[in-house]
């Protein structure tokens, strides 16, 4: 930091017109004589490069800032004088001017009468600063086959885009005020429809609340519900952290070949979160039995079961299975999303709630929507409504469905002793392993580079007793090529470890 | 309920090929003989209209569900055998076994050997439900002047719609995968450089977090800041409400001219909420000194100011005020959002933060983003980089300003007594008032047909020394039709009352 100017000319009284800023810095003391050299007065090393266009003030206080931040004017140094600097960089005395008071009025500089505007003390000057904490680096892997994720690559952009297009269009003005905590009544209204239609859901516009995906829901119910809650033996472990943080003290149901134990559902529970059309994520549906037990339990104990449809379009060989909630609207909140459908990242998911629940939700979220994108939930509306989403979710269903056959087979055909299940719907399968061979297989698998998890990670703590293993393998998530390849190297490895089952 | 069959002819063997379904219908035991009048066993009131279009099971089961709700179909009903219902209907045999067997699976019907299949008991047969719970009734009231909206019907569709098309056509294929909790990396760039172009903010792409509004930011940091917050004398009762909430233990800082008593923050407190640009919502800004002290705070207590940012686009009459984050960046956390310059209803705000509160911020938001819509993300990212924004922030500035000068000359000509004041920025005034006559004035202006909030409203619980009086108007929220007849309301209200002042 040298050649600065410590000792300079004056511009003398001030010719701008005062204006309204609260701080007008003081202008070098017209005591001091004009220096010699007026013409570059702040020497070669403070390069203010201004940018051709736009306001000559902003250019020059931005510049200035940039300035001090990168050590260039140092504390305590004092500026030059508005007619050396304008001069120097062909703008108005009063840009200058402007430009002092600005950083002044922001506390970058300081003006004192008799000595001139300079940097203000107490600003440290910073190198570009690193990257907070540990970076998102990616686990070292050739193929992501952990279950969950739709194919990214196969987001209809240019459907959606239609959809966004034609519903900014004809949206009300209101739309782009405060949003209505329940959502927006025109994807309200199209999704009752849609969900009556497609999953035997029976609601209204009414009794729907919009969320921004599952979780969300689950964390508004949390804080509603009594604390004890049933869930099933097997389920997404995210879920478990979010129910264990809200203080709700957990009952594991057992699994077996019929679904969930939902004729054990413990009395003491008054909420049971369940997944009726494809146990998650053991692959089976709730049979007739056990749905009929839960509503049974639930108008028995004046209970609610949250019923976790996250996969319900996607069912293959066997008819659809329809809505648990069809059955007993007032005992069962229902619960979609788009995670699975479409996509994760639009962060958009529904509640079909009882009555006295749906008011209880309205109220928790508050006077006003403080999540959902107003302009996603009208672009999904007008989707649901030009069959868009049909069309979407019958071609995603066809793609699965060979991505299915393609492992279930590769499976069969290299490694027989090992039984693929809980195909018949979804985006993932269950590839089941002998007792004590679960964590050599998944460390094979990582080893050739596969991402995925081992069944066992999904076992809630509550149910020890239950010791099943295997391989979640999600099958959706990649693209074509790169699914093909990852189930090479799969059934490769496990024909090495388990050919002999 | 009369007319059912109950004794009916039965199909014999099932000739649809048996599928994956868990289970199937028992038809009709094959020992009862045939019935009389086999091409109507059901009788007329079964009235099941199938559209002429698409899937005739799926058109079926729905009937079948609708006549069970409807209480077409009483619970014990036996349905009529398969030969005859798919006679009556003009459908396959095998189309009404594979309804009836859906309906079975989902606890609709239940088949038994030698009883047929039936309509469960225990579904209870409901009529239209009614709405939950309290509708969200408008108050009665012709114009809202309430604060924090900025006009919807200015909301640049047209615009945003090109944006969002641009970015759904440009974006990488993982961007519609599972989203970082940091957000896009496109709108992080696009911002920290607008952040430093248009309101002095220090910072890179990797110290910004995308959120769903300054309320998600604020719970997000109420939920990693130790307890002790000093706030504003005066502002949103929301935020209160929302630091209340996560158990935050406030401390207000008087209000004077100069703008928060920085210069007596609470030494106990280790977190400022302040509004440094436009306190909130007596409308000054937070003078030079006062913003040295409020970072001399911080630095000496190891303390973190948050600075709501929440109109700093909209200044009219004065030089803009920078950020109080540029002079210090590792002690202050800028906060911003699009609900006051574009719309609430998209849920899209974002934190700039020192590094270690980055990575804790990260941390608290999960392996995935939660809340904000990637597609939204993209969109802005666009919007801001193709200078739309600036457009539409400069557009809106003009408007606004004249809102505010229109109601600042309407109170000048018609109450001289009435102060306007907090105007030189903003979507709000405030209109001071004498003491003991705010909640008389609250209640003329409601009765006119005002929704309106008085300034004591805003008053922190804690600050009840504070005893100004007054009107809190927002400006923007009407269109500029209904915002010339609300003005001149108010304006009448207020000479009634407040002429002689």
């Amino acid at each position: 930091m040298t050649g600065h100017p410590t000792d300079h000319p004056n511009d003398h009284a001030p010719t701008h017109p005062t204006d309204h800023a609260p701080t007008r810095p003081t202008d070098h003391a017209p005591t001091h004589p004009a220096a010699p050299t007026p013409t570059h007065p702040t020497g070669t090393d403070l390069h203010l490069d201004l940018p051709p266009h736009g306001s000559r003030r902003t250019a020059l206080a931005q510049a200035l800032r940039e300035a001090v931040r990168g050590g260039r004017l140092a504390a305590g140094t004092r500026l030059p004088p508005y007619r050396s600097l304008a001069a120097d960089l062909g703008v108005a005395r009063g840009t200058v001017a402007d430009a002092y008071a600005e950083l002044v009025a922001e506390g970058w500089f300081t003006a004192r009468q008799g000595s001139g505007t300079r940097v203000a003390e107490g600003m440290p000057v910073r190198p570009a600063r690193p990257a907070p904490g540990p970076s998102a680096a990616p686990r070292a892997h050739r193929f992501d086959l952990t279950q969950g994720k739709p194919d990214p690559a196969s987001f209809p952009r240019g459907a959606w885009s239609a959809s966004a297009r034609r519903a900014l269009a004809g949206a009300p003005a209101e739309a782009f005020g405060p949003g209505d905590p329940r959502g927006r009544p025109e994807l309200r209204r199209a999704l009752a429809e849609y969900l009556a239609r497609a999953r035997g859901v029976r609601t209204d516009a009414e009794h729907i609340v919009v969320c921004a995906g599952f979780a969300n829901g689950l964390r508004l119910l949390a804080g509603l519900r009594p604390r004890d809650w049933a869930v099933e033996a097997y389920g997404l472990p995210f879920h478990h952290g979010i129910l264990a943080a809200a203080g709700v003290r957990p009952h594991a149901v057992p699994i077996d070949e019929d679904g969930a134990r939902t004729d054990a559902l413990p009395a003491r529970a008054r909420t049971a979160l369940l997944t009726p059309a494809h146990q998650f994520p053991t692959g089976g549906p709730l049979l007739p039995g056990r749905r009929t037990a839960a509503v049974e339990w639930a108008r028995a104990t004046g209970g609610v079961i949250l019923e976790d449809d996250y996969d319900g379009e996607f069912r293959y060989d066997r008819k659809p299975v329809g809505a648990l909630q069809g059955l007993a609207p007032d005992q069962v909140v229902y619960a979609g999303s788009l995670s699975k459908s479409l996509s994760p990242a639009l962060r958009l998911g529904w509640l079909v709630l009882p009555d006295a629940l749906a008011a209880q939700v309205v109220a928790a979220k508050g006077l006003r929507e403080s999540w959902t994108s107003a302009v996603d939930q009208l672009t999904f509306a007008d989707f649901l409504d030009s069959g868009a989403y049909d069309r979407h979710v019958r071609r995603m269903r066809q793609r699965y469905r060979a991505r299915r056959d393609h492992l279930a087979t590769a499976v069969a055909r290299r490694a027989p002793g090992v039984r693929v299940t809980g195909i018949a719907a979804g985006l993932h399968a269950v590839l089941e392993l002998p007792p004590g061979t679960e964590a050599v297989t998944l460390a094979a698998a990582r080893k050739a580079g596969l991402l995925l998890d081992g069944l066992s990670e999904y076992r809630h703590p509550s149910a020890a007793e239950d010791s099943r293993e295997g391989l979640v393998v999600g099958y959706a998530g990649l693209g074509d090529r790169g699914f093909g390849e990852a189930v090479e190297v799969l059934a490769a490895t496990l024909s090495t470890l388990h050919r002999g089952l």
